[in-house]
């Protein structure tokens, strides 16, 4: 079993691969970290409140009594030696700060953006651009690192750069316009969006959020050249707003092909699309794109936990009547799931199978 | 005064034409009428539910002891030799028997849809299409009435056409890509939308709206000609869902001029366009176009009601990354204000103005 | 098995059936049963709009393919002949009418309303007046019947039902006041809840269900003499509102009891409350009664699923500071699934047991 | 005209003052002040986020230009020279400090509860316990202030005060057991309630809410003795809970009156009572309880707005089946704006006329 370090872990993001990890079959938990507030304390009291005893779990799913009892450690101190794998579910300033002092010595796979920009560091997604894994060998000798840093993409990028490849691939892409309807759940906790803010509207600003998602397209799309990754020659325009819905982003893609092609084909290519199919991952969807072709789908609320929310829900794959080769589809992507701890684990899982680690 | 006829008073859209002319200083509610089943009713009994007493009247605004005490008539029977004008805010299946039938002697401004794809009725918007008006009288010529029919544009529509405007006429327009996040107000209450499908939702579809919104941007942007209408040379694609917000449609859209502009001369010419300024017209705002500078708005909860809900607020405007001379910008318009009863109201206070009613 | 027939199973209701259903061990799905208008179709198809191709599946459950390809016959000249139970989840006019009819052969377990307030009838809720089974040999022998009725209770009595049961056993209860909450799929889809009504808002009204909870405590708690049911002495006083939740009927509940006791022991009772525990029933929860002691708890949205939904969660239990020997608390309860259809197929469990079906 | 300093300018309480002020006939907005972080600024300034420009005002009225262009004051070393009165708008901490500070000069009339359980200070409501005034007196003479502190009730005792007051004048109140219902607004924004929370969800807890319900229901109901009020001899009881509401708190209350009385008694005196009728205070409502007939009213959407949110609504009056000599009726109170800023400047209008300020 590969040994892995949870840091950040009283944090949602943190809870979120409790439960991705928990129960896994090739990953055991072996550490916990935090802030230095919650260091020393077992885990079930760090996220105790000491005032009135509310327990701050976010997630639907139990806590293992055995996690609860786990100590949580400074991870400014933690002791890495033991440890096979870090998962870093901070915010993207102490990411800045905490995961080279890890990648010195040990695997990295981040939720942070900390990272995603710099040239030696893919933004993996197993299946779409696994190739990119190669560049890590790059990084390690770049930086002298006996372990290396790997980002999730940002949970808006996920879904799209995973509807957009087998088009891609298919049939060339031109340009893509995207309006994203986020999840109040992506902003996290801290203190997220306000409650006031949110019920009957919606806010039509993300900060940072347009310009992640159009680089990082552009970037998981790309391809591995010496020792970067030149960024697919896409044009990408996004407006991100944030919507009164717990869990699933919801995405209004319009895509201008090189080559002409027709809805159907579309759906063709997304349902063929099973690049993990033989690899035995464990946390893999039988498909990554889930077709479906009733005219009211994909929702957020009906199809974000498809496959756990490992698969992407597209629907309302229509020619563009304005965009010369144009197509629009509607996608629904799992936020905190695919898009974040248990999308984080998967590349662990492919990472693991591909000699990386451990 | 002008006497004015409120068929389908009864409804949500009939109440707010109620709200939109109860103190009108021009136009005075002289009839109601709704189907069979309310007719020979006073209106206060007409909703009112006779098994509970629940009082079914559903705007903010408080309706007037007078109109409450009014007869309701039957609008296949009602009698309009008093009347000056009728606004029908019918469905459109009863909208395409009835608003004929009126228009053979009356002027007829209406919310449904019937009417507005014929060759001979135009879609008004006071001070974007005014000089459409003139079709009306080929339109009576043609018909043998000697009143007229001319529809509200759909809810979705307005706003953008409106915003839409200033641009065409600076700078033109080429292409269009809009994404809308409709509040669920705008589908009624025949049920509408269900509470159990919106609530941490967003429904990806609603029915036949984006052909409509399609089609009558380029009609109502479009060119006066003989006897018709010539659509306005622009490629116009939309995707249209619904979030859970009750009034205001926000949009997020992407356009692509024919000259190259910035956002700052976008922000200019919709601040500086004001084409009703002049003409005394009671609903009509101060400005048709809110610019706001802050990049959190537009918020349908905080812009709808803005000037009255008539004047539509656009913010986020900036330079397209992906469109040759793109624009991307967010609207939020009123959907039952603007976008319906006092939109219509407006139109009929423009025709008041230019002698074609009373 | 037991071969079971759901009645009305294009609802909503019937839906959870099917879900309850589909994998049980004891029972098998042997027929479809729904009105005269989907009569003939297969299942997928009666459930699919043929204008649109929308599917009209509302659980977060998969519907096995083996039952979307089950036959549905006309509820009213369904063939029970090889069936050993039906669940009946229609409307309580139609229950009116085609419970009988069944019972007349098979025993029936029901979701309406119709014969919960017939002398002969127990509303049934295993563990909680499990002796009242012995009425049915009462009802089959007064009516003629082979089969027998026995309806579930309110999907809002149930909660309070279960968790006064121990406080009853061990203090006596002299009255209880309760305000609900309730989520908006107790009102089901005909349109049930409209999202206009419920957006930012409460509706303070329920028709018939204040008195339906109120008859129904004092009738579960009461004791069985000859031929029925006499009520617990139990004031029982209820409002009921609704709230914009999705699932999980919350209820704030004021008691007071006979004996005095203390918070503490009240929680006791309800932790040590478990009179399911040595029956082997598939669907029974292993506590009846989930008691939480952060203050923050029971939410409706983080306690709804407690064991599958068949656990009632207790919260806030304190001691009242206006009633003589009062305590209050809050409790969360699972309104279609331990309050529909999985508490019918708990119900039907301890039935198969006691020898009363198959 | 009367000047007045708002404390606490830039929160969202303070704003409401502003609204409540910036047209008020009687009163002129002399000095803001807030926390040294906003000192020295202009208002707009003090409001405007320096990173994004976002306009942090909260409140659908505009704020007028002039108080925009007003200077912050450092609410600890305010000027208050020319002031004639202070509204205190600070969280309890602060006021715990500031208010003195003012009252040993000028009259406080204050949203904190720091001090409305002291001795010497009433909680007045205008027409409920105008009496309690006398108290001012006593305070002023044992503090040796010029001033005064009189503090609003908490936003959920003043609708229940309010609608009590003509039953237990009437009919004299032996127990009430209520259970709220509560709007997020009333949390704040610092963060106040988090979207995440409160979505498809009810909290059934707020710290210390249900005991300052209470004990304010007592004082204000009680009776004015030599140096302090005699707390009302009636049992109260609350269960507090959060609901996705915007604005509005509903409550259902179940009241034990001494002298038997039917619903529409009840009706009658609530109707009846209007002790506020005479004195022409510019914010008086003109009914202070309005009762609705609709038995699904009130619903806080549709009914907090009544007469300026300053009239508490009324509805479902029942008689209560488990209490002696009981009813039950349903109230909404507008939080904010009765329950807030409003409310304490119809207090202020009360000691104007009555000589207490200016």
């Amino acid at each position: 079993m590969i040994r892995a370090a949870i840091v950040g872990a009283t944090g949602i993001v943190g809870q979120q691969f409790i439960v991705a990890l928990q129960n896994h079959p090739w990953i055991k938990i072996a550490a916990l970290a935090a802030s230095e507030r919650s260091a020393g304390k077992i885990y079930k009291e760090s996220i105790t409140d000491p005032k009135n005893g509310a327990f701050k779990w976010y997630c639907d799913e139990i806590c293992d009594t055995e996690i609860l009892r786990m100590p949580v450690q400074n991870a400014l101190e933690m002791d890495i030696s033991g440890i096979d794998l870090v998962f870093s579910a901070v915010e993207s300033d102490q990411a800045q700060i905490l995961e080279p002092k890890y990648a010195a010595t040990k695997p990295v796979i981040s939720t942070a953006s900390a990272y995603r920009y710099e040239q030696d560091v893919p933004i993996l997604i197993p299946g779409i651009n696994s190739e990119q894994i190669a560049l890590l060998d790059k990084q390690r000798k770049a930086r002298g690192w006996k372990g290396f840093i790997t980002p999730n993409p940002n949970c808006t990028t996920i879904g799209m750069a995973i509807t957009l490849k087998p088009i891609f691939d298919a049939f060339g892409i031109k340009m893509v316009l995207m309006t994203s309807l986020q999840a109040i759940s992506g902003a996290g906790r801290n203190p997220g969006v306000i409650g006031l803010d949110i019920l009957d509207n919606v806010i039509p600003f993300i900060s940072g959020e347009e310009e992640k998602v159009q680089k990082e397209t552009q970037k998981i799309l790309g391809t591995l050249s010496e020792n970067s990754i030149k960024p697919a020659d896409i044009l990408v325009s996004c407006t991100c707003t944030r919507v009164n819905v717990l869990e699933g982003h919801t995405e209004s893609v319009f895509v201008a092909t090189r080559q002409p092609c027709q809805p159907d084909d579309v759906a063709r290519v997304m349902r063929d699309f099973n690049p993990l199919k033989d690899l035995g991952l464990p946390s893999a969807p039988k498909q990554m794109i889930t077709v479906n072709s009733d005219p009211f789908r994909p929702q957020p609320r009906l199809d974000r936990n498809t496959e756990n929310g490992m698969s992407t829900t597209v629907g309302r794959i229509r020619k563009d009547p304005a965009l010369e080769n144009g197509i629009k589809y509607v996608l629904v992507s799992h936020n905190t799931k695919m898009g974040a701890a248990r999308g984080a684990t998967l590349t662990a899982e492919l990472l693991i199978k591909q000699g990386y680690i451990g």
